[in-house]
């Protein structure tokens, strides 16, 4: 993502904690800066992009963060997956720094950002979006300013919980059709261009079926997304059992030693259960 | 289904216990018949699709059934959703009079069979499935053999499976949507192209926002699907939750009066045990 940027021609800022892994960006062309702080001390638009929550509250809101080195009329971009109430507050505390700030969220995977073809779901004030809109474009194909503070991260949980209920459709009806002896292949042609298709239907069966459970996206990660949607919607006062289930398997697939596995590898936990070899008799 | 036929040039005969709903058919030149035996015995090819297996039983297997008329060489094609194991038990059955069968269910809904756009899903043999072959290209714009007797049933469970957890995920996603208080066309429309995508997301969440639950494909016939599958499945030692979810859900709906609604009305259990208004506040 930050590639995309530096190939446009803008000047970039970059700091990680480990060194080592900005090396490829510093070597076509971005200054190396030493804190999350430096960076924002000489950026108009600063975009962090981390694994959780607490990462995301200590890399922008923490000692030599980007709060502590954000000039006036900056803007914060957090593009993380993260905690919608946590997009509210640093919303809040950039305001009290006269600093912007959107929460960004993308989905596409890293196919997406390495293609520049991620969706990014902005929440944030419409002139700050209009700010930064000509640099989502250099990393994106869609680009919605969904509400105010916390709409972009709520509309990446509403986007999760749909593919969280629909991965347990995909696995369990290539289960059932494995355990009824079909041809899988065939079968899966017949019902995917029907009411039963879907992205994940159509490209995760055909890894799933050549026992390929590497991901697109890690379950790791899909179980903090999870963890975070569940949370947000007990506050709501929702009960949503389709996607309590999901974390409940997902959380299987973790113990079963699949949480650097693709999300897909749901097949696991569903085959285990039932004493079906999770590769459906395929797999490596 | 039938008018298809017809307008091909078929000589079609029909039977139903309502005789005046076949009225249109006969006006368009299908002679009636007062029993299934009966256009049974006039028949090369003969269709029957009706509401629940003890039908299909019934009308194939039992007194002036299909199997007491039907003539050596002639094939019964059971178009109805069933049972896999009762699909077996006719194809031996009719085997036993000399008599092939194809198990043909189908998808695409009202829609797919006025439109002839339906899938044919086809369990049985190769020699039956050719010869009925040139009656199917009428009725539907993709028929598969899937396999042996059975195999046409067992692909239309697995995509029944598909469907009924992706649909949780759909409602589940528009609930959360809901209660964050986003903007859901614009939600929607963010979503729908990427990893969440699916047919019941693109074609359901509209009627859903604007309140119009009326079927597409009614609840209480899902309701007898998702119960073979799971029945099914237990067959097969298969332990499968999120279909067990989806029965338990839609069995709610049914008792809280939608089971004449259509499929995606599933939102009304979901936002009920939230408290929230099944109508997502817009509804009629």
């Amino acid at each position: 993502m930050c590639g995309h940027l530096l190939a446009a021609g803008y000047a970039v800022r970059v700091f990680n904690r480990s060194r080592d892994r900005a090396g490829p960006l510093v070597e076509a062309g971005a200054e190396w800066c030493d804190s999350a702080a430096e960076v924002a001390a000489g950026s108009d638009v600063i975009f962090s992009i981390v694994g959780f929550p607490a990462d995301v509250r200590s890399v922008i809101l923490g000692p030599a963060g980007v709060l502590e080195g954000a000039a006036s009329g900056s803007v914060v971009v957090d593009m993380t997956t993260s905690e919608p109430t946590l997009a509210v507050e640093i919303f809040t505390a950039a305001a009290d720094h006269g600093v912007e700030s959107l929460d960004a969220p993308v989905s596409g995977g890293d196919v997406g950002a390495r293609n520049a073809t991620l969706v990014v779901m902005v929440g944030g004030s419409g002139p700050a979006f209009d700010r930064v809109l000509p640099l989502f474009e250099r990393l994106g194909q869609k680009i919605v300013l969904e509400g105010g503070p916390g709409a972009g991260q709520h509309t990446k949980m509403m986007n999760q919980i749909a593919i969280a209920s629909g991965m347990i459709g995909v696995c369990e009806a290539l289960l059932y059709a494995h355990s009824a002896g079909l041809d899988l292949e065939r079968a899966l042609d017949t019902i995917s261009g029907g009411a039963a298709g879907s992205w994940s239907l159509t490209n995760y069966s055909p890894r799933i079926l050549r026992g390929d459970l590497e991901p697109g996206f890690k379950i790791d990660h899909f179980l903090k997304d999870l963890g975070i949607a569940l949370e947000e919607a007990a506050k709501m006062g929702l009960d949503l059992p389709g996607l309590a289930l999901a974390k409940e398997l997902y959380l299987a697939a973790r113990e079963q030693g699949y949480g650097q596995k693709g999300t897909h590898a749901l097949i696991a936990p569903l085959a285990l259960r039932s004493g079906v070899d999770p590769g459906l008799g395929r797999g490596p």
